[in-house]
């Protein structure tokens, strides 16, 4: 079984269908993570918890997503020392996701979040990745790999591409 | 010595020169209060401490100010069942009190925060009277009488503006 | 029958879905309430005299929703002092919300509108349970009950979350 | 001595030095008119009094300013029948003036108010001679005149105009 | 049959029913208007001849609808002396309207266009009918009593508002 | 004496400051130019005439500059068939450029401007003198040095970047 | 077969349904183009290429349509010295649009992109029609024949418009 | 000497007083750093070389700071696959930084950037160190003794804050 390395959490399982784009990117790189339900305002003391001991429970990354006056990531990045990755998520009471991005990256100083694009939780993923290939080559290699395909995809969309 | 009814935190000691508008107010009202910098992000555990001590110390509402991405207000209203009067500033590092503002007011179902204009501090301490003055007629009367000079102040304004 | 001591009131019967979801909190927690509709611009003499005498017929707080220029919140506050939370609501002829919440947070000073989020009536609600629970015991436990359910939801929403 | 038939009022005299731009027009257009502080949230009632009287009154347009949370021109607006021109001003506590501008300019259906661009009091002054030029071919006249010197001016601008 | 007091044009026809509700509100008070696509884009010299002959024409103001780079309402307005309502058009090519409101009020001094909200004919119809009711005191009275009629509605909502 | 290719207008001589970073640009690449103040809303036929008449007065392309409700550039589109590039202008009553670039940018359909960043004067010479270069090869050679000279500096800035 | 004078690119074939509007511009004008899908993200060195090899294989404008953090237009104007027209998408991704046209139109000093519209790749389709014509007196013909169509098109609305 | 882990690269020379604050962050912690202008604008090839070397030339992490239209982060991370952390940058070509902040976070998907706040460059080297700390153990001690400075700072702020 996968080491836990990443964990995923969200201000509400509403969130999930987004969040678990972040899942399908540590999948498909082999990466082993955690889900979970974490609210900063409905369970603070979970948070707390969550943020404090997840260094010695072996996370590497935490990913966070919250929307409207979100303050998840922020807190879980006050509290631990591991690298946050914030995704701001257009939830139903957010205004368009203005609130939710700015409630995430407009962090004081010392207390950073790596903030990706609204609802950018598939890249909120591969943040995370780069961040563990940093001391592993092979994820490296997978991630030129993906790069590769990517490029590949535009060359093949070139192909078919409806130019009557 | 009066009983300390109010609590009044902030950010950063930076947010002082605002934050005092509210000291003024609850002075002036005679309404014992307390005066502390309470970081979200640079002291969790302290913030932890003074939202769920609040009740037990004999607080009854707490003014919480902070800018940029400010989660002081919403995380103190997620651990205590206190009202949380939130002032967003216009800090420093604050896109011009718009990410304050929505930080602060955009909180969601379950844990309000009663939030004021930006840099509103004097609004945030009369907010504080009023829902001492629910129980308190004599508050409710000062209120009142506060509203009749501001009302006078309006003729007083008449009287001396230069129509020329 | 229980003593009417929050009013809310709306610009337009069309706000009711929204204001509703203060009625439910209030009612969760014993609290008398009367609603009705009070347009500051179609009906200014029944706002005026709604807001002049809500005090003497006991009153205790004040909600009062509105969407576009909202000018409800604030009027209301202007004449009264009750306390008066403010609900901007994202109505037909509102710029995606952004004009009711900044009519009716961004308040001169001195006259305070408690503001919540955008459509954050049931928000309201609770900020009016909050105030009247700062000399109420009985409220402040169940506010604290209400808060250990919420958490309580968390870990429910953790045990069925599909990780799959 | 000239018959009054422009009110002019805005809620604070610090609002002044921006409406005193409507009285230079109507003073050049030999327009009566009255200049007062009336503000709909410090003296509520007075501009309850101001509205309703203002036509018995002999006024024949109403212009108003005010910034941040801007509820005095749409609430004059809804009480007296005579057209009002609300001015959006940037005021100290006006979030860069977007807030007067929507708090003016988003009234609800059938309380319109004839909203100018932000500090825009010149333009209020103008707009009201347009509308008492409706009955009096005179100021039309002016009016006409004023738009010749306008264009002229262009002309000499280019004749001074540094092209090198 | 009626004189034509109010011109009413947009710049496409698919304004028109959004502008057609500044139609009702004219035939509802006996006000004769006429009603025409004139693009400030589209039919330059077009535009330029209608504000250019509209005074001479017999018009008295022009209502001017228009979406996204919303010219129209400007355009007549530096042409013709007659007061002009501009109405900001949420179109299809819109940024939301932000870009039709700013277009619209923002003008430069001596040129006002009375603005009105988002999509606001109606209350542009309204600001007509106050504008011809200065010298005609029928129309005053007309304009008082759907003051009343309104007012009586909010009374109506209140009797029939589901309050359980 | 060179052919005057490009027009230059801006709706205010205060306008010039900035506009005149595109006649160093076109100077630069010794193009003809000619300066104008040219107000779409004060001398609205003047901007008539102007545009008419450029194509038969051998301009090539319009650089028209404005702030605020900025209708000069999107006016002289509907008119001429010439290229027209458009600079938003962080005028006095601009709200911080937002106004005069959404006026400008948002044309509708079949009425291109142009548009360059808020106040980017310089940017809309070198972009007529990338239309120019469209058939003349030399112009396109000394665009190529620029970008070289450009790319240089970049070196040099690295040679002399205070690193301690 | 036509020569290749424009060359149409987007990020994604997502955004062909609105690219395919500039091509039917160019088809009306008869003007040769090429259609690509060239990802600043996905396909870096394609799209270098692509820039840096667009004089030289005869093309004479790029026009560049990009969603969310929108880069490929300002990186083609980059590389090459061809009039770059920029095309504001409103993808799956964006914030409404806001941060494509941003990260379009507010290119620093000396990489100047031709920006249009939100979705406005019918306008980019005639700026380059614009361009070309500046030496080519039959396509100005053509466009003047086109402005000639659309006025006519709006009287041509005026005789069917309903206006009862 | 110490290795070379963090590459610092901004758009200007003029971003050096903002990008210097994350030299400061990697010089307390020791962490070997290069620092260079590298446009992507005005220096293209160096941008993509730089990029592509990145990884060979034992770079771990890349940190790139830039205004406006802000290109450069996330063209890095086009090429790289290493981590790259994003600082949005208030230069005077800026709109208030909002066109910085949209353009850097909003990448498409497969293409992070670790945003940071507005200017803020010292939390950009903050989250470098915390990427370095993944697999430093020593570096995550550092890190905890600095939020446990931090944490010390706010008792000192409240030992000697003003209170009187």
């Amino acid at each position: 079984m996968k080491q836990v390395e990443v964990g995923i959490i969200m201000g509400s399982s509403s969130d999930a269908p987004i969040m678990r784009q972040a899942i399908e990117v540590l999948e498909k790189f082999g990466i082993g993570y955690e889900f979970n339900v974490v609210s900063a305002h409905r369970s603070p003391q979970r948070m707390f918890d969550y943020a404090a001991t997840a260094e010695e429970r072996g996370l590497k990354i935490i990913i966070a997503g919250a929307g409207g006056a979100a303050h998840l990531p922020g807190m879980v990045a006050a509290i631990t020392t591991l690298p946050v990755v914030g995704v701001p998520i257009k939830s139903s009471n957010s205004l368009d996701g203005w609130d939710s991005l700015l409630s995430i990256v407009q962090m004081p100083g010392d207390i950073p979040v790596a903030t990706v694009g609204v609802n950018g939780a598939r890249n909120a993923g591969l943040l995370a990745v780069q961040m563990l290939g940093i001391s592993n080559s092979e994820l490296r290699q997978k991630l030129a790999a993906m790069k590769k395909e990517n490029n590949d995809k535009v060359a093949k969309q070139n192909e078919t591409l409806d130019r009557s």
